[in-house]
């Protein structure tokens, strides 16, 4: 385990499991947790403590409204945190987003975008930037990732000029 | 001592001492720290855990941006937390009250006013409601206070037609 | 009665009748009204007048736009008054929020969360919080529903696990 | 007196003495009052009755923040009420502004721009309007100020040239 | 006719039509056109000029998005302009709010609420208030019309109390 | 071709392919290509470096959340560059909106609404507007759609004079 | 004359005549004047119908608040019209910047940045790389532009280096 | 060098040297650039290309409006980018953190909060966060850091208490 995922509400998983479809891409080992920094502090707590030992590298923290999780987990730890603000109705989430990025000095968290613009992919490859840090077996699959991407928008590009010659 | 004041920052402070004024008018005793929700939330815990000891029975939290500190007290004791959100550069402190108000189910906060608009004052005379529900002389008190209230507008109405009757 | 509820519209009910179960939970007496500030302004003027002798010590106030049911409680009675903003189409519910949140000084009110982020279930239990702090048997079980909550998310996440360990 | 013009504080005087001088150019007669539908409602209740009888035909009411004076006064009164938001700190007074014009069915306000854009000159050119329908001399003052406009425009036009001119 | 309906599209109209209800409540006749500010200028202008010919004293304008209309009409007469924000996907209208209300000064237009929040109702009550100045049957139909608002209320409360009894 | 058509998703299409239409309208060539600014950064440098060989005079982009594509196509040309924010969940696209029209000096980028308000089609009208300014059969085109515009709205205000003629 | 700038405000001057000096820079003629579009309608019309007979090609309008300027212009003219939204205490011009973009389909504006950030530097440019799709001598002129423009960054970035070495 | 500063404009240094202030504490070498994703994107590219070499592991793009920068550097490089929204007058920022932090899929940015909240030096220790992924004495460091954050805390309490005790 390299990464360790914690939401606040098991509906969020729907969600966010961007997360995990792109960590399975790099091959990257992760675990999912429902964990609510109000409702369970010493879960938590208990659980990002013991988290290093597991392997965990990175934390990717989602939530919605008030969202204090990833500031609770950076809190907790010296491993970097990510931050993906999940949609909600104030403003489509602006109330995640400010209250996830906003944090005071001292205590970061890396923010990503909310879960309507499809957030949690990148809290994913973010996490697998951080690890490539220090794995050249990661930073090559990463660089093969970026290989493919002018591709698969050449695909759908392809896609789309068939669409339009149809007209 | 029967509330207790914690601030993010002692730079919140010539913000919010709004709060112990208010408190002073009703003869209500408090405390006011300097307490960070993610710098020293060990310190916290023990402070929320030991406070009501000493009387404490209502939580103040003033905090800006990312202001988790409120959140973070109410997860940790059953009683009634108050929130004040600290002005900001953010649209004049919309994250400081998104990241307070929103609160998940089950750990509610009760939210004032921005510093901007006074809601120091308020969470004060809050705190003094709320205490006033098992206290008959705090409640005397503030029924003495209200009424008082249409008195200083009156006055202030009265200095306005002295300004107005000059021109 | 402990608990006092009025919304601006019967249409609110099915938003807030989180409140309503929350006290339930912790067994508090309530009742609940449709008043409008403005529509009916007399009318609130005599509920709020007699209800503290049928034993109503909080007032819970919904509404939506610009929402002053809130306000106009808090300047009819020293009890606390707390504000649930209805969501509305105007960014979910900021116009609800601002003008019930952003109360002058003297005159506060206890704001939670939007309906849209479940801000019904917690002003039920901020008015449990409020009266605990002079019935030991309410702070009592509001102690036991903290010692509930990990349990709850506990299960959330055992049923994420079964969910995740199925793919 | 034919227009009354309420405001939250005395502070706010500097901000929407606009709405004097306009009132004061169509020879107008206005009376100005602080008082606040929260700390004074029962002046609030008496002032608006008895206007009338002095010939108030025309409420201005300006108030910052949770604004709920027009509100109160529009639902005390079938006379129409003008609404000025006051600039604060959130957003530069979108709190005041969405606190006064989200007004609930069946008692309307009308509202003008906030203060930092110069709203209070309109609120006393708007109540001139209204009170034209009914005055043929005011509905002559009003086509006259309207001719006059673009001179105005066509001077402060004359001297941009200037100075342009010298560049 | 005494009032001019004005609309941007005539999709607006099912969000408006609250506006000829109210003023049919009233007895006051209106009529309601569709009319772009910036795609029929010209027409707009004949029609502002033609209108206060057949009685028209108050002119509603409806529109959404950059909601020029009801400044254009209101540069164009010296009667009073009510403008109604017509909800769009931008914050819910929050652009259609502010193109509205924010005018410059010497020109007024009277903003109420946006169309979710039903606003288009509260401007036919609105004009009926201006129209009431110099009417005084219609100021009759006003009080009575306010009489009848907390039976309205009333009468809400009692289904809500029915529904609760039921449970 | 004398219009280069750019998204960062070939979903954006469906939003957007007002214009295409309206470019249609005035018989002027174009070509619409899927291209990401991050994601095929040097595609998009190599087709903005040879779309002039083409004819191509002014490129239309259209993005949502950080949408850069605009201002990253801008800074490879000198050619105009039209902006559509497409319409997201965050507030309607305020981030789609904010992260176009808020260019650095140098590199304007010329912005049209939102595709919730139907930006698209104003943009294939603005660039339309541009290749007029040497184009006097593009012009004389412009001139009488202007002049049609008038009648479409009329057609569109009699359905409704119909549709109120049978309540 | 090929540019004919338009201002709501003869203080608009100073935050926008950055406008001036970019077309200087590059040799376009320009002309500006203090015009309403609610104050002097006729005027507008007058001046926007005889520009071109001098030569103006493209409008450049700048208002704030309720910005309708620029959208009145573009309804008077098929020549493309630039938007400039000036800063207010509304979110720093929010109010401005939507009452400018969001314009209804068929009458596009050509927005830019808002002037706190710059926009009118931007308005300047834009024009000239509209002017220049059929000079190729002002084109000539823009590719040079470019070409210095890394060498200002690189003048600053020197500058930077210096201040840096010196600590 | 481990990690490499960019920022839009030079006058952008004021605003982030925290960040060079956070890495010196740690001691973890650093560079910083003024440079421009859209004046100099050449400079860019070759900027990110050749930084690996000298050692850069973390790129801290700051920028303000539509703040591009750390986009455009993420889209060249696989490491990770951190990007500080620097305030504007745009609601305090509101559209550089916008147009940061919804970066579309694949390609993440790590955004912190907002210069005006102290978002620059959460940027530096977000940055030896990452380092210390695989650098024993840098997470040795991270966790005395941490040690030490309480003992400045109280030291700020201190000063509270001591400026309480003397009223």
């Amino acid at each position: 385990m390299q990464v360790g995922i914690l939401m606040g509400s098991d509906n969020d998983w729907d969600k966010i499991n961007g997360v995990g479809k792109a960590l399975d891409e790099f091959g990257v080992k992760w675990e999912a947790n429902v964990m609510s920094a109000h409702r369970c502090a010493a879960d938590v707590k208990a659980y990002v403590a013991a988290a290093p030992e597991r392997g965990i590298k990175v934390f990717i923290c989602a939530a919605g409204g008030a969202a204090h999780l990833a500031g609770v987990v950076a809190s907790l730890t010296t491993h970097p945190v990510i931050a993906i603000p999940v949609e909600t109705s104030v403003a489509g989430g602006l109330d995640s987003l400010l209250s996830m990025v906003q944090m005071p000095g001292d205590i970061p968290v890396a923010c990503v975008g909310t879960t309507g613009i499809g957030g949690a992919r990148n809290a994913g490859i973010l996490a697998v930037q951080m690890l490539a840090l220090s794995d050249l077996g990661l930073k090559k699959k990463l660089e093969d990732f970026r290989v493919e991407l002018p591709k698969k928008i050449a695909a759908k590009n392809a896609a789309l000029q068939e669409r339009l010659s149809k007209k």
